[in-house]
């Protein structure tokens, strides 16, 4: 495995003779030109990051990574800590939202303990990647040592090569984690200068007082903290959590090897404002399957520069929103390679008439 | 097979008992109250209109009907006539859009020639509809007469029954006709009130010089034919065409019948404003498939109360955006079905706290 300073390294640019066929094809198409709007743009993107003209989707993974924040203690949530082990049983035994939008897009699931705060029996299907027993709490001081962030982004690489080596060609991310959003809100207002109250939201369900309680506990995390918007590894060591740091890794190592990474929701996006500030050229290599209605999301996507595929007023994380938006992007690289061009369906192309 | 009248009538309304139920089902369904978002809405909705607590989206079809404009001598379209019956032939043939997107979302795919203006060959998988060889010209008067309607919209009816007979859950409506962006722009002004150049476009890619001539066009038409905007079948008649009077008769046959309808862009949203000026029930049970870069369309959508499922900047109709909205809407009642509830999942329910 590469360090996580190599993988960075080897980040490379999109191809850009592999758009241009992609695009030239798009123009072919029998179609009016331009009339697959965003699919287009998408099947173009996914040519210039895997490097071929006619990329084929066929072997698709949603990575869920699961870990525990000790910031939960403090009432951020309306569900205890003992919510993240029992979810995390359930993406083993297929019966979350992410089970079910996963099977119905023909993804695989990957679930990865990052750092869950209880010990969970081994079980087929389950990574154990467990950094530590949950983060300690952002508000008293940095979540996580130095050396704990570099094992979960080390841990998320790791996975990322597991996941080629079975056969990859779109990854999406997922996170489970009881206080996820309280680090995801903390970090998104650390790297793009937004006002906590601004990209803080009411997570699994808050009320106007807990919100209230929620943007204080994130306004002190960042004031004892601290942190250096213009390093990434120093947001996240300090804002948690371990999830976040493990798909940061993943995020990483899958530009490296060229696949495309589906960002999934707020958490998820989080973790790419890590990683993008970290490694400027990973951006390239993202998709935003959707947003959130986590109002902090919409603020992320702005600052990485991303549209979002969807926007069905989701706010569930675990990969959901991916799930959806790598079938969308299938069906993108399906046009471009199945269809017909205008010479092999013997159809007229547009006339060309002055303006 | 019903009467028009008798269908119109036949129409029901949504089953609200099936609605709860599907309701009390999603908020004990292992996830936060709610984040599944507009999933969650639309597997209610389907539940209400399939009349049953879990509905199933197993057989899915996308009708594609093509008719011809005489409009289109008036050069409101970038390609010429032929390339009705030309795409027709590449939707026989499996090479276009809809037929790369229709096997993608596991939907077969059905075409009608409502009334192309040159003679087709009979081929397996074409469906003869021809009520005449295309429609005369909007801006001279009628496109066509009140029986030529009337024909056209028994034809759509009886379609959906046989394709009711082969088994459909679910219905997506398409279109294939040059020059038929003007007939739903005309349309869309004579029941929506909104001026014409508000709700015309570029179609498949007209210049601005083209575009003010379309325009043009459309106002003469509605001066000419004086459309009675409370009347669905005198817009109909007047401004056309054959393939937009099929789709009013496939959409009223399908409510009558309880199938969900996905309408597609701003062809099939045209004939969803005739369809529901003559039956306002109907709008219960229209999904908004997408919505399209034609300006009209979000007038069409605002002005039937719909809410689209997927933006992505298409413009191409044939039932595309369509397509892929059954993905996400399959998507919607498999998560309602498939997802473990807390109790089974022996998973903890949100704390209930003060306010």
């Amino acid at each position: 495995m590469l360090s996580l300073q190599q993988a960075i390294e080897r980040i490379g640019h999109l191809d850009e003779r592999a758009m241009q066929a992609a695009r030239q094809r798009q123009d072919c198409l029998t179609k009016p030109v331009g009339s697959l709007g965003r699919l287009e743009e998408l099947s173009i993107k996914v040519a210039g990051i895997r490097g071929v003209a006619l990329p084929a989707i066929d072997r698709k993974a949603i990575v869920v990574m699961a870990a525990d924040h000790g910031v939960a203690a403090e009432g951020v949530s309306l569900y205890p800590q003992a919510v993240t082990p029992q979810m995390v049983r359930n993406f083993l035994d297929g019966g979350a939202a992410i089970n079910v939008l996963a099977r119905h897009v023909g993804a695989r699931v990957v679930v990865v303990d990052m750092g869950v705060a209880t010990e969970l029996e081994a079980r087929d299907g389950l990574v154990s990647c467990k950094v530590a027993h949950g983060t300690r709490s952002l508000t008293r001081g940095p979540a996580m040592s130095r050396d704990e962030a570099m094992s979960a982004i080390e841990a998320g690489l790791e996975i990322l090569d597991l996941e080629v080596d079975k056969g990859l060609d779109i990854i999406g991310t997922g996170d489970m984690g009881i206080g996820n959003t309280t680090s995801s809100s903390a970090i998104t207002a650390a790297i793009t200068g937004a006002a906590v109250a601004k990209v803080t939201g009411r997570g699994t369900g808050l009320g106007r007082r807990q919100l209230a309680a929620k943007v204080q506990a994130i306004e002190a995390a960042l004031k004892v903290n601290q942190p250096d918007a213009a390093s990434g590894m120093d947001v996240l060591t300090k804002m948690g959590g371990f999830e976040i740091a493990g798909l940061v890794g993943l995020m990483i190592g899958a530009a490296e090897h060229r696949i495309p990474v589906v960002i999934d929701g707020f958490v998820s996006g989080a973790a790419a404002l890590v990683a993008t500030t970290m490694a400027p050229h990973l951006r390239d290599f993202l998709i935003a399957g959707h947003v959130s209605t986590e109002p902090g999301h919409r603020v992320a996507l702005k600052h990485l520069g991303l549209k979002p595929v969807l926007d069905l007023d989701m706010r569930l994380g675990e990969g959901t929103g991916a799930a959806l938006a790598i079938s969308v992007i299938e069906a993108a690289v399906k046009a471009l390679a199945g269809m017909a061009t205008f010479a092999q369906a013997g159809v007229c192309e547009a006339e060309k008439r002055a303006e």
